[in-house]
């Protein structure tokens, strides 16, 4: 009927929006989590890396997951997307195209934590140019695009997995090749606190992050059928807010105070584990899904701190650890009623049948998207002559080093710094 | 009509995310209107404090405000919403359930500023909680639930009284039992500048506010039904720009300078002097309720300051002085053809009988929320020996005593700040 | 129908939303242009012009452009507007109403540039209200309100000439008239660098601008039919990224360093160049023209520096040259199926007759748009006795000198910065 296909096409838009907007939140997420000397370098990477990913999902991003005659990894056709609309379809293609650009925008963001602080921006730039073509869209396909994890039954409602885990996996391995900040980690094993500069940035970002998540959440129904966008939006906020008392209860418990970031990756642990979930799951068991990713989140950056592996905006901990929980979440509470996708979890009597499905479909995806990532990053660091800036360029912050000026020119001194215009 | 479900639903569904996008405004207006020392925990406060607001509403706020079998006090249905739509209804109860969420988290938002800088953490987090269990929830079933009010023909097209004012009420009792901060007020009686650290994000906030009021009240149409949200929509910006304009002017005559703070809080008091009446009058009143609005919030933070009530957010002023000027205007400039709760004001020949409706509301729901806000308080104080932290922590600042971090490590020195993670 | 009225009024509305939240990415782009001691100046400005937009739009604006018995210059009914709805329109006109005042206030945003850092708050202040009567309403009744331009075929889907060029020119007037700020050009005719004070706020504005624009682009529809507000969508974005790409190559071949402004005015010239273009050219089309836009802002703001034109926030770059570029786009690449006003462009057979449309609209509304504001800035100048505050008020900075505070009173000092309440 024509009015609910606009009214479907109208709700994915709205949705492309404020997935969209999320990269807002990524601006100020990963800066505030970072120092003053890079934060014009982090602000001003992730507006030209949504440039990139446009781009590339326009030119091939699109066809890769979405298209026709497609092999075992991608589709084959629809590239350079004309904006054609598809026949019979119940919502706009090419509203449907801006929402799936949108969500290619959220993986790139993620990976690109592992960055931080001390990449060439050489390198990070054709790092996002190859990820948005090589590793995005084949996990993407597989799962999404009818590809052969979808014919398993692979339960990602928005993304858990195929946005999340992927990009976090491309982070750890940037992470693991570019080794720790210098000043991280001290000769006897040791950890050193390089704090975020800015808390309200980073509070901020996740409350704008929250939002932009309904778009990630709800507008993945695609539908308006029988208004279950706000059930999946009401899963959501709960799922978040628990995170956020979680990780509170968590680090007051254990530290004797409750750490203001552990509260803001708490919030954001709790809406990627939902990310997959939202879907099948009633509320309670939105609540207990958030609760325990926000205690996760906080166990998880502490693991990942003891073992050396740097990570400044907790995109492994966040989007990586609680994109595992939240895909295995379903496996325990996907109800029979909800599970549209795959079947029933444990506790609703569907034993360990998706349980398996959502185990392989995490161990796949992620394998994938870290040997594919390590190795690309291997042949960039050949090809470039290493990943990282020098010492001394580290040290001075990549604002001037990269860019010739200072995020913060008179906080930081205006003497060396000179923006082109 | 099923389109028109749809249609309503994603009304509301909009809506809700509007005003839960109003928190990131909050972030902002509180932090921006503090002390850089206190930035973190007025940050990180406003995430979790969202958390607490979402799960008490969900196990029994609504129940409390919507649910049936309801006493004087309270419903007693629905708790634990397990997002069951309701039959027969216009829209999606779902969606319903989360525009009203949205709307418990202002009221709190607003409450929080009366424990700026000077409150413990843990007492915040108890009335918190609190609050949004006996407080909050009794109003918003008196107005909106059915209750005694709305069998008066109250009226509160979307939350003057029920949201603003109840939130500063309760802010009032938190002031008044706080106390001032140290070197707000001299020996001689004389009150001092404690100047919020940032007006770029109290002016940012503003604007965030501002669009998030159109879900506040267009959104509280619920239904699409002629297009009704437009005209609220115009009446809300209406009066916000009035109400700059009125604050700016009269910042400028009488101290010869346009202040930016009482440029920022005109705006907001035009803004929720409207939320009350926006449905019920014209556009030429819309301007002036918001002007009024604008000179009145002016003087009564004046009036505050000279009183020695220390306010650092203008709860007071903007939220609670502004309500009720807000829920009084319908008394006057309610038209008959748009008094669909109630009827006509003064000005259009309803006499006085519905600005005595109003006030009957304003004085039962201010007394309400205020005494038993005192209540819990005073409780509260003698469990956990005392509201306030002690002179010292207050001096170093929140952030440090009870986060154990800066928001802005870099600005204020790293000795001290270590985050957890 | 009834719900397709209902779906284009929520699609206008959640336009006018998106619009209106562009004044938020203002603030930040303005404030973040410029250096701290006018911080609070410029984001106070910000709101207090929307305000003064909202006002004269709703006495005058709206009727000069829209209404009826029009002359040559304006149309002249429908002032005040009551929110009446128009017979058999299919749209609400209020929501219409309010999405076109959204659009005067991004004009006028762009206009403010060129007053920036030392224009006196009076000066401005009139000129805001002057130029929402006279400058801007006219130019929309020539091209929007069925005016000659518009009978010409003039191709401006969203206002890259009505909005942005003739904010540009106001702005280029007040810079002419206004001279450089101290300290920007020195006696031998070099340049210095008075770098904005922070590129946060500089890359978060651009990205809140960026998701607003969906609104000024898409929102421009007007209409849900064939969901085409999605092919304008994904047009506007592939134009942004581009740009971004643009800016980010160009500065980095000719500097040998990606400079981050450059990247940030390259995505909003892509933005402003696809405005006119948006619903008229193809998806490969729209990469170019943001593209080329990209590129021309990088030399575009080298051209006027070396002119001696001190345009902090690059409004004569960004809104002006590429509002040019945008408009004249379409007479090169508008189709024949997509030229649903004017006619095909040269690249489609059109011949020269649509650029020469294109053409005479840039001249005719930029020459009224600079010749008027220039002569009233004149007037302004002889009444109040200059346009621009002492040098010592320059020195010291507009926050303390025309509003007696700070925006960043602990980082500047507190001594002299006393916030009126």
């Amino acid at each position: 009927m024509e009015e609910v296909f606009y009214l479907n096409s109208i709700w994915i838009i709205l949705g492309a929006f404020l997935v969209i907007f999320m990269q807002a939140g990524f601006i100020l997420l990963e800066t505030g989590s970072t120092r003053m000397k890079n934060a014009g370098h982090i602000a001003g990477k992730t507006v030209f890396s949504f440039g990139i990913v446009a781009l590339t999902f326009w030119a091939v991003g699109y066809g890769f997951i979405f298209g026709e005659n497609s092999n075992f990894f991608v589709g084959l056709s629809d590239f350079f997307f004309s904006g054609e609309e598809a026949e019979n379809s119940d919502y706009s293609s090419t509203a449907f195209f801006l929402f799936q650009l949108a969500f290619a925008g959220i993986s790139l963001a993620v990976a690109s934590g592992g960055f931080a602080e001390r990449a060439k921006l050489s390198v990070y730039l054709i790092f996002a140019v190859l990820f948005s073509i090589f590793v995005y869209p084949v996990i993407a396909h597989w799962i999404w695009g009818d590809g052969w994890l979808a014919e398993h039954g692979k339960q990602d409602f928005a993304g858990s997995t195929v946005v999340h885990l992927t990009g976090a996996m491309a982070a750890l391995a940037a992470t693991i090749l570019l080794k720790p900040r210098i000043g991280k980690y001290n000769a006897n094993g040791t950890s050193n606190n390089l704090s975020g500069h800015n808390q309200v940035y980073t509070a901020l970002g996740v409350f704008i992050l929250f939002v932009g998540w309904f778009g990630f959440n709800a507008g993945s129904t695609l539908v308006v059928d029988d208004a279950f966008f706000a059930f999946v939006a009401i899963n959501t906020t709960l799922a978040a807010a628990s995170g956020s008392i979680g990780a509170l209860l968590i680090s007051w418990f254990v530290l004797g105070k409750s750490d203001v970031p552990t509260i803001l990756n708490g919030t954001l642990a709790g809406l990627v584990a939902i990310t997959a979930s939202c879907a099948f799951v009633e509320t309670w068991a939105a609540v207990l899904i958030g609760f325990i990713a926000g205690i996760t989140v906080f166990y998880s950056a502490r693991f990942f701190d003891k073992y050396k592996i740097d990570d400044p905006i907790y995109a492994l901990s966040v989007h990586g650890v609680a994109g595992v929980w939240g895909t295995l979440s379903t496996g325990f509470f996907a109800t029979p009623k909800l599970a549209t996708v795959g079947q029933a979890g444990l506790f609703y009597g569907g034993g360990f049948t998706q349980l398996g499905v959502q185990a392989m479909g995490v161990v796949v995806s992620a394998a994938y998207a870290f040997v594919v990532s390590y190795i690309l990053l291997l042949i960039i660091k050949m090809v470039l002559k290493g990943l990282r800036v020098s010492e001394e360029e580290e040290v001075i912050g990549l604002d001037l080093t990269e860019h010739g000026s200072y995020g913060y020119p008179e906080a930081l001194g205006e003497k060396n710094s000179k923006s082109a215009i």
